[in-house]
């Protein structure tokens, strides 16, 4: 059986919040709760969703998804596609299904005319930071992220 | 006179360019030609605009802009109010432009429901650091920003 890279549809919506709460039980965060999960399918499905998502499909079963959006670099004039999560289920990993994802989002950037991909790594996620330098990808050391709670 | 934090019209795009321009001088870096300029307003006057602009008004002049647009948190299930650069013209400095274009960011921001605001702030420039750590803004130290150059 291949594993198979795809646009997100309405009817995963179910396996989209499974997936997401076996990240949370991963990272030991609190799983989002019945009106979070509704906010979050609401805008990845809206007529202008405000982030795209696409799954990787094993057979008939969802084994991992991948969250991204389009920011925009003024000084490029052009788009970034930021990839803001990828996941994959716990007894999938080390079979590809990452670098899948990754060929994906490297073609639908070039489709997009971007100018960059960008991302966010914890620094304890060494096998990420591994993942990722191997793919070319630059850290930004003096680029420091700020954040205001609301 | 009183200086005005408005949404941006497609009329001050050659003021937009004067200041990016002039922007670009102060950092030392060559200055959008006019292919990429023309990029620039295109994305941010289109139908579907792909960032916002604000500009600050001072009797019939333009002395500076901030950009921004919607990124989102999938742990939040909200977006996030993403600002992308703030300007002020030289002479305009340290009368409170900066302030006005982050109260109308801040009210932008709960508006549309975000949980968050983020930007990025280089090392070195310790006057942004100060002016946005008094803001209430937090350095988020383990979340390493990763670039692939296309």
């Amino acid at each position: 059986m291949k594993i198979k890279i795809r646009k997100a549809r309405k009817t995963d919506s179910g396996d989209i919040i499974r997936l997401i709460c076996e990240l949370a039980k991963f990272e030991k965060l609190t799983p989002p709760d019945i009106i979070s999960s509704n906010r979050l399918l609401k805008d990845a499905f809206s007529k202008n969703p405000r982030f795209k998502v696409l799954v990787a499909e094993f057979g008939k079963e969802l084994i991992g998804y991948a969250f991204y959006f389009f920011t925009y670099s003024t000084f490029l004039a052009r788009p970034t596609l930021f990839l803001e999560d990828i996941f994959v289920s716990g007894n999938e990993r080390n079979k590809g299904v990452g670098k899948l994802f990754w060929n994906e989002l490297l073609k639908t950037a070039k489709k997009n005319k971007c100018g960059r991909m960008e991302w966010i790594v914890l620094d304890w996620n060494k096998n990420a930071i591994k993942f990722y330098q191997n793919l070319g990808a630059k850290h930004m050391k003096e680029w420091n992220l700020y954040r205001l709670v609301l």
